[in-house]
């Protein structure tokens, strides 16, 4: 019996799954979270805590190495398995979660020297503060006509590697200078493990703006940007690039000695935390969508070709497996508002309710939603709450609900915020197709779609398609235990390619959500109105949103 | 010392009040609630219940004469007042609140043959089962261009009385053929006083389509409504249109056995419970806006000349005082809608804080709302959670919160919405000022001026006008008293008009809301987004909230 181990580093936790090779059973499960945590107010420096400006999130790297120390030692003890019959490991991580390393792969922030210098450590997917640098790169992107903005929407987000880097070169060159690399966190922990700095064709192309694998950003565009910058891409961000699904290398003595492997295991490329996940739910193929749907939802499609689609998040060459062109799109925001509604909003008689039957809010809400006939609440909304990621690209877009009465109901407010992220879903399905990407099937992952029947319902209804649910509850971690067994290759008792891998490994859930012919009607005619106020509030029609946020920005300032 | 009494009729229960004619002193006061309340799922027949189809809301005629008998005499027992220092006395009611009587005064419901008949109890403004015959009045109307329309906005309401009496002449001749005449409340109990049927030129003007108070409704009209409908107005509506403020006559026999009263009392015209109330706080003068504001807001102000302002729900002669043009408009859902938030909505936590501390949750949302400054919420709303019943006269209308985001907080919920009935507020008037009716001062009354400071301010700001407010807690109960003061004349120590009546006998609160210059720039920057959103939504932009509210209604009687 053969395993690989796959591990999902996450925004504050790592979780592993030990994983039997031969028909994918996860042997054995383990998690670590980062004592760090997200350092998102004060950076908890050696000397003391030193505050961060609004916008900044960081993480300490050596969390990582410890959560990867503790996962692997905790598959192996719980299973029992040997060391020796562990063919791989692959790891896939947050991302754009970028840090500065020495030429030895000691992060920057572990020399003394900069270990009271906040651009030294990681800085996280989710900081912010670069955005003012990624509204300077899109609009000379613009400005230049980059031919690469069809690979992405039309912009960028603060969000990725350039920005971030332009902040470091900007506000800190002394870390760009020290630094021997940047490193995203995956490419990173694989150096730690194998001893040589690679980067992967999913990170690399959806976030360091290589969308083709090969082709890098011309000096110069980014000698407008900074004069500095040409060099320090080309020197300090610029490490080979495998395709997902590679071996990186054997597992090093010190990798051996970190985490109770044996020194040659395959250590696979690294990977993106959502686009490692597909093959977990066998939904790799051209055509077949995979949503991962959790507080934010990542939508995943491979096709043959490159298309040019507007809206978009990325669209990369091997992006999500080889091969094939990997289509990114996605909602800034799903679980999150539906979690918000029930922390902040839930009225004190549903509270009550759920704490008296032991439920959770969120479980009570769709209880009582789940009564409700589609078009019954009158109710319609726009799901921007947290802005609008994809088709419309817009951070300043927010939140919309129409049709409210007095005898409006907290589970009518929570159906049609549930139905605007469905419609939202649908808004991106359709683009794809319209521009003739297909999109065959749809297959979902992750919190919301593991444990919310109700919601995968109304997604099912909405979009007109059967969704098919993957049964991991660590789709991250199995999918890089999948793909683990790709990287081995059949010689090390692994698969001969991901498809095959996924094809064994992978597993769905018996339950399949079916769209109901009865409610095709008024769906329809819902999201042919949500189209419409999404069109007028968020292509120029009314600029409202725009302007109420620039309001409240100044007042919340003043 | 002469007194007089005031008592209005609202809707659930009379209120009363005994008045020092000299100083406008409330002596004493009493209410009486309705026994039977309203019966909108069951007429409360002597021989059971009997169900009644939606939107039915019908009152018992003999609680108003018990709550008459039950506040008269409580208002002398508690004042110690001799009845003959009584000089007079004046009611105002809900209206249009309409009921067929027999020739000597008794109700048809009180007849045997009709007491278990719905149509023959009083059919209460707020019966909105006559709406499909409002649409036909109003369709034939336009078709026919007829010149009343001009006074109401373009359209009548299914409140009134020809949707209410074309429905009782279709649905139920036999009360039409058995009735002697129909009244509205008002006009009935001053009946059982005075011996007299009377209309006032208040109810009659607004109610009846009678604008110029003397000017009846076509033959040709009517009989296309309904061939016996020429007939029944002519013989059973048409008693004479006293203007508001006259004595209607001395109080009978049987009408001081009733009430303690001495016979010869003078009995004012009967009046409406808005309407009636402008007096109690010196607003009666042209430009004088008056706003009765409670569950809904009622907004009158008086004008020299008829200019055909779109949009109002009346424009009719003496209808607010003698010798002007009284104009009539409004929010449909105004203290309703903050009810709502806080009955349905308030978050647990919230709950918990506001029982903790004692305060109501009203109460608490004004106290954290008050804290925000304006744009600070990045919200924007339309209050038509009940429709819009004034510019757009539309109940198929629904309401809008837009700017929502995974941080907003109940209370700035709460202040959008307060702010969008100030909103609404503020383009009524400035509807006026457009059209050339000067609108040059603002005075409020009823629960949401007298208890809530914090909205009252942020009404000050967006309309960038001063606020005073009555002072009584019981406006339309004053109102009445200084009409009834008005109707007794100089020679039954009493005034020889309403002005004169009002400078004494009306009351304002020390307290003026101040508009804050800070804020107008803000204001005025969100009200014109209000506005644009308003036309888009209302104006055939998109008319998403009627095919909402068809799915709706389609939905929930599947």
């Amino acid at each position: 019996m053969r395993y690989t181990v796959g591990i999902d580093f996450g925004t504050l936790s790592a979780r592993g799954l030990l994983v039997r090779i031969g028909d994918g059973a996860e042997i054995a499960s383990a998690s670590f979270a980062y004592p760090h945590g997200v350092m998102d107010a004060a950076l908890d420096a050696p000397g003391g805590k030193i505050p961060l400006p609004p916008d900044w999130a960081l993480e300490h790297p050596a969390d990582w190495i410890e959560a990867l120390r503790h996962v692997v030692r905790a598959l192996l003890d719980e299973s029992g398995v040997s060391p020796s019959d562990v063919a791989a490991l692959a790891v896939d991580s947050t991302t754009c979660t970028l840090l500065p390393i020495d030429a030895a792969g000691e992060p920057l922030c572990a020399n003394e020297r900069f270990s009271a210098d906040p651009h030294a450590y990681a800085k996280l997917w989710k900081h912010h503060a670069a955005q003012p640098y990624a509204n300077r790169i899109n609009a000379l992107a613009r400005r230049r006509g980059e031919a690469w903005l069809a690979h992405y929407g039309g912009s960028i987000q603060s969000e990725w590697m350039l920005p971030k880097m332009l902040e470091t070169l900007t506000e800190d060159p002394a870390v760009c200078e020290a630094a021997f690399a940047f490193a995203d966190a995956a490419d990173w922990l694989v150096f730690r493990l194998t001893g040589r700095l690679t980067r992967n064709s999913s990170i690399a192309g959806y976030k360091n703006i290589v969308p083709d694998g090969k082709t890098p950003l011309s000096d110069e565009f980014l000698a407008e940007l900074h004069p500095a910058l040409p060099a320090l891409i080309r020197e300090k961000l610029s490490a080979p690039i495998l395709p997902v699904g590679s071996a990186a290398g054997p597992l090093t003595e010190e990798g051996a000695a970190l985490t109770g492997l044996c020194p040659g295991t395959v250590i696979a490329a690294g990977n993106a935390d959502a686009h490692v996940a597909p093959p977990s739910a066998k939904a790799t193929r051209p055509g077949e969508m995979f949503a991962m749907m959790g507080t934010s939802t990542c939508m995943l499609v491979n096709a043959e070709e490159f298309i040019p689609v507007p809206g978009v998040c990325g669209i990369v060459k091997n992006g999500i497996v080889p091969g094939l062109w990997g289509y990114e799109a996605g909602l800034g925001c799903v679980g999150d508002a539906f979690a918000r509604y029930a922390d902040r909003h839930l009225p004190a008689a549903y509270a009550k309710e759920a704490a008296e039957r032991g439920l959770h809010p969120i479980a009570l809400l769709c209880e009582k939603m789940e009564k409700l006939a589609p078009g019954q609440s009158g109710l319609l909304a726009l799901n921007w709450f947290n802005g609008n990621r994809c088709l419309l690209n817009d951070s300043e877009l927010s939140g919309l609900i129409v049709g409210l009465t007095l005898s409006t109901r907290p589970e009518e407010i929570f159906r049609a915020i549930v139905e605007a992220t469905a419609f939202g879903t649908r808004a991106i399905i359709e683009n794809y197709r319209t521009h003739g990407v297909p999109v065959t099937s749809f297959t979902a992952s992750g919190g919301i779609a593991q444990k919310n029947p109700a919601i995968m319902q109304i997604y099912a209804d909405v979009l007109g398609m059967e969704i098919a649910v993957g049964s991991s509850k660590e789709g991250p971690a199995l999918g890089s235990a999948i793909w683990a067994a790709a990287a081995a290759g059949e010689e090390r008792g692994g698969y001969r390619d991901i498809y095959a891998a996924s094809e064994v490994m992978g597993a769905l859930s018996d339950k399949i959500y079916r769209p109901r012919a009865e409610y095709k009607e008024t769906y329809d005619a819902l999201y042919t109105d949500y189209l419409t106020l999404s069109d007028h509030f968020g292509r120029g029609g009314d600029d409202v949103m725009k302007r109420l946020l620039a309001l409240k920005k100044a007042k919340s300032r003043a």
